[in-house]
Order: structure tokens, then C-alpha cells, then sequence
């Protein structure tokens, strides 16, 4: 018969966790790589490189925009595998799928970046974060039902894991609708609600979402 | 006399996984370079744009299809570090050479998104899975051999661990015999190949491979 | 009720420390990418190469000087890490504004070799450094008020830790003013300043900042 | 008083190999980037597309050189750390300016490739290894007389780590001076150098380097 490679691949947390920092990392960091340097030709004095700086606010806010869109991910993601105990080769996927739609986020936020003003571009910039959702909901779901979670998974534990997703999403969701009205909106809607989770008020009503 | 350099070198098993972690995590994002944001001039409104992205989906595919290939590479790695109970310097020099092997991917897979339809272009990606299961296949030999292993590698786990490598090349081979008929068909069943490994069917006659 | 995601959230020092040498890592690479090989055209003998090679090295002086600062918050955010028992969701979110103000040092970089004697893009390189001054400063106090440093902790070693990123601000604030001169007694002062705090001197008046 | 920076910096040796790790991992991806994919415009067959690809051989060549290079003193690095108990300030700075070399060699092989004919270019390329010898020797040396090291460390041990770093240093000088009689010789003889190095026989009279 022989062994099943299922039965064995995969079942190291730690290298998961490592693999998802380095990714986060490098994605991180690429997305400067849309902030271009002024071009050498159109600057004349400083006044010159000012404006042009100055031009460039739109793109360090939506710079900025993803960042915390992947730092959410990223503490979404480190909360739930403090919360695995072991892995196995299906949620290694379900974490290499999630990773993969963390790889994507340098070119939706290029894209966004490159026309601000197009409501097809933010819609990909926010099927990019839905996808990111969904995949964290489904990683979440399988390391609870194959019985990957440590004993301090309590079901208001994992009830807290989930409906934080969904409240987001549905938040992210309205956001992007919002580009029926204007791309301006959708954009600033979904800045707000990002540094709120970013902020994370803990009291008033904001702080149980 | 002196100490021999062969028998103190490279003895860390957690360096050689965090070095690869950090290069598969480079490798995988630098793949998303290869889907160019659309240019400005060539966009005059909505419809422009979504056409423009739609253009993007066969290079969206290969990234996939990439980022699979380095996944499962990835997970067959993992794997076998689990079992491998210290280092020495021969086989820190097989991994390095794996790592070779993981960071031409972003090479392969750049030219074949830009060549799609060349049979040339397809082997040498063909080329580039090949050497990367070769060189993995040589890492578990020589690990076993040299006794690095630890005690749970079983005859049965030795045995599955080399039979996985030796079909998942025979199945790329045949795929990439395929583009004497068309790319197209290479491409699609290495695919396929490449979906079932990462799902890894539990039952049926697929839960072998 | 549910548990608050509050609660739970952003518990991993481990993870916070491999997330930032990851992204440490990234941006001191990207900065090389500054150096930019000389055009094949205007090249016709080794004479040549060697002028455009010397051409380069005040790119080569930039280049060292945002490494030297990167290296001097890499170790700064270390030895404030080492001090830090256990993390929570506002340090995490402190430290990734953190990692935000490094993930910007390529691009304040390119665009003072860009710019070098450019007044403007000093100022934008120094507001890069006095950001990460600022968060990194407020992550220590953080840590420190709600009570997440280990109990080595001393008043000392607080006092010590603050006064040191107050210094090194004030001296690169000094150092910015120099650019009403000249751009180049700004870069001159502020890379002495680092190679200060790089060389750590152990006697003299020079061990006490 | 107050307590001394220097007496509570740097003393983590294991997120110094991680930022190496990071580092070398990302400087080992980049130099991929060399390998440009064949412009389309120049591109009208197979025949064509194979062509282009066999005029990158020596790009593929240098790229594989660089690779062997880093991974040399990544092995060499990492057989120092395995060895050091504890790291210091100094010692972290030291391990820094090794980083600082790590990261100049995407430079130094793109300049390389581009110039391969060039004295000047190899001499470069030459100055780097230097530069990596030098400052992982003076680590080395610093280890030891800082009483960093374990008590694994014999004198047998210690001569040998140095030896193995002047031998080859004096190899790769030599082969630096073959550039005299021409640039080919000298990439022949480095290229020889470092594969002996990696594959590091165990007998004969090379198993002594």
C-alpha cells in the first residue's frame, strides 16, 4: 500500500507562519515601488519637485490604504494560527491560497493607484479584499471542523473570529457600491472603516466590530 | 592538522528552512510583476479598461499556475525538512541548489506569459519543474542515505515520498510532450496536474498520486 | 456578549519580530536598485566605465546612509522587542506603523540621489527619519504603560531607551537645519551622526548618546 | 548615570540570522532580474525564441556564479552564528556591514553581465567578494576575542573557520589577476573556485580547502 502523502505533508505551523511573514513582507514593501521619483526632466527648482511631490498625495493615501489593508490580513491571519495547534496539508493550501490573494495586492493597489477614478478599478481592488475574506473565513472554518484548534478555541472564541469577517466584508462590500456615486466615496468609506479596524476602539459601539 | 570545515558547516536544519521560506516568499510575489498594469494612453473610459484587464486573464492563469507549482514545491520541501533530523553541509549545498532551481521560476514564467503559444518557451518552464523535482528527489536520497532522517521515516514513508516525486514528473513530462499538438493543451493538463495536488483528493483513485 | 477581537488579537512577539526582519530585509535590498548599471551606449572602453563607475558613488554614499539608518532602527526596534514579554493588538498595530515609515525609506532614498542637492527632498528624507523616531518612540511607551515589558525592565533602561531617541532626533533635526547652507552639510552631519551611533563608541563623550 | 545603549542592544543572535536569512533571500531572487525575457518585436519563430535564449547562457552562467557565491557565505555566516552563544552591539554591527556587502552583489553581477568583457567590471565584482571575506573574517575575529563564542569553539575549530577564509580569498585574488590576461580566464577560474566550495570534497587533496 505505502503511506499517504496526505497523511504526512504539510503539518509544520511555524514554517506556514514564516512562509506568510516573508510574503506579507515583500508585498508590503513592493507596493513603494508605485510611488515613482519625480522625472529628472520636468523639475526645474525646488518649487518644481514640491508640486510634484505634492502631486503625488493620492498615491501615498492609497500607499497607505493598502498597507492596512495587508497589516488587517496580516493580524487577522497571525490571530488565527496562534489558535491552530497543528496543520495538515489542506489547510496549508486553504494558507497558500490566502497567500496568494495577499501576492495579488501589489497589483491591485498599481492598478487603483494608476486610475483612481475608475469604478472597474476599485472594483478589482475590492474583489482583491473579498477574496482575502473569504479565503480567511474558509482557512478558519476547516482548522475548526478538522479539529486543528488549540483547547482555548471556546465557541465565543470562534464566533468572535467569524462574525468579525463578515461584519468587515459586508462594510467593504457597501464601500465598494459606493462607486455608483463616485470612486471618491468608495475610497474614502473603506480608508475609514480600515483604520478603524486598525485603531480598534475599545469602547462605544465601534469597538465590538 | 585542523579541524575540518565538512564537519561544522551548514549543520542548521531551521536556517535552511527560514533562508528557503524567505526565498519562496520573494519568488512567489516577484511573480505578480508580470501583470503589468494596463497604460494610461491606451485607456479612455470604463469599457477600455475592463477590456484591458480582460486581455490580463492568460497571463493571471500562468501566474496561478506559478504560484502552484511553487506551492506544491514548496509543501514537498517542508515535508521532507520535517524528517530530516539535522543537516550537514552536502545537504545544505542540495537545498541551495533546490533554491537555485525555486528562484529561475520568476524567468520561466515571465517568458512563458510572453511567449504562450512557443513550444520553446514551454520547455524551458517543462525544464524548470523538472530540475526542481530532480534536485528534490537527490535532497531525500542523500538525507536518507546519509542517515540525517529521523527515526519516523518507515521504509513505507521513503517509499511514498519518492514514488510522489517520480509520477508528478511523469505527469509533467506527458503534459509538456503534449505541446507538440499545442501549448494550449500542455499547459491546460499540467494544470489540472497541478489542481489535483494541491487539493489532494482523500478518496478515489486520485488520493494515491 | 462574544469575546472581543480586542482581546485576542496580535498576542505574537515571534511573529511581529520575523514580519519586521522580513520587511527589514526587502527595503535594505530594494535600496540597491538605486545603483543603476550604466547604459550599454555610452560606454566604449574601460576608460569610461570607470568615470561612469565614480559617477556613481555619491549614489553609493546614499545608499550606505540609508542602510546605516535602517541598520540603527533595526537594532533599536530589536533591543525594544527584547524588553517585551508578551504583545497586544495596539503594540502590533504601533509596530506595523513602524514598518510602514521603513517601507518608505526606498523611495525617500531614490529621491535624494535623485535630488541631492535638492532642499525639498531632504526634508523629505529627514521627515522619513523623524516618523520612524516618533513610532518608534511611542511603541516604547506604549509597551511600557500598559505593562507588556518583561521585569528587567528597570526606570533606567526606560529613561536610557527614550533619551537615546531624543538625542539622535534633535541631532538629526540639527542636521536637516543645515540644509538652509547646503544640501551637502546636512548629509555630511547626519551620516557622521550615524556612523556614531553605528560604531557605538565605548569611552570618550561620545558613549553617552 | 543611567544605563548604557550599548550594554542592552543587539543581543539577539537569532533575529540577526533571521534579517540574514530575509536578506539573502531576497539578494538571491533578485539577481534573477538579470535574465530579461527576449523583447517580442525581435521574436518572429521558434528558432528565433531559441536563439535568444541560447545568447543568455552567459547571463544563466553569471547568474549561477552569484548564486554560488552568496550561498558560499551564507553557509560561512551561518557556521559563525551556530557557533555564538550570545551577540553584542559591535557584534550586530559587524553582521550588518556583512549584510550591507550581501546586498551590493545584485550590483555588482548585473554590472558584471552587462560588462563581461570588462576589466573594470570583473574587478568590481572581485572588490565585493573582498568585502564579504573582510568583514566576515573580522566578525569572526570579533566573536572570538569578545568570549561570544561557545565552548564548542577549540583552537582547532577557530584556525580553521580563519584558514578556509584567507585560502579562498587568496584564490579569488588570484583569479581576480588572471583579468589581466583576459576577463574570461578569471570567471573560468572563480567559477572553478566556488563549485569546489560547494561541492566541498571529502577526499583528496582539495578537501583540505
Amino acid at each position: 500500500m505505502g503511506t499517504r502523502y496526505n497523511a504526512i505533508a504539510g503539518t509544520s505551523a511555524e514554517r506556514l507562519a514564516a512562509l506568510s511573514d516573508g510574503l506579507f513582507a515583500v508585498a508590503m514593501t513592493l507596493l513603494v515601488l508605485d510611488l515613482r521619483v519625480p522625472a529628472l526632466e520636468a523639475i526645474h527648482g525646488e518649487a518644481d519637485l514640491r508640486q510634484a511631490l505634492i502631486g503625488l498625495a493620492p498615491r501615498v493615501l492609497i500607499y497607505l490604504m493598502s498597507f492596512l489593508t495587508l497589516g488587517i490580513f496580516w493580524v487577522g491571519q497571525q490571530t488565527q494560527l496562534n489558535f491552530v495547534a497543528r496543520s495538515d496539508r489542506t489547510l496549508s493550501w486553504l494558507h497558500l491560497a490566502f497567500l496568494f490573494s495577499v501576492s495579488l495586492m501589489p497589483f491591485s493597489t498599481s492598478l487603483m493607484a494608476e486610475y483612481i477614478a475608475y469604478c472597474t478599478a476599485l472594483l478589482v481592488y475590492w474583489f482583491n479584499i473579498l477574496l482575502l475574506g473569504i479565503v480567511l473565513y474558509l482557512t478558519w472554518r476547516y482548522a475548526v471542523r478538522a479539529g486543528l484548534t488549540s483547547a482555548e478555541v471556546t465557541p465565543m472564541v470562534r464566533r468572535s473570529m467569524e462574525r468579525r469577517i463578515l461584519i468587515a466584508q459586508g462594510l467593504y462590500g457597501f464601500g465598494a457600491l459606493l462607486c455608483l456615486h463616485s470612486t471618491h466615496w468608495s475610497i474614502g468609506f473603506i480608508f475609514v472603516v480600515q483604520a478603524i479596524y486598525a485603531i480598534g476602539p475599545r469602547t462605544g459601539p465601534l469597538s465590538r466590530i
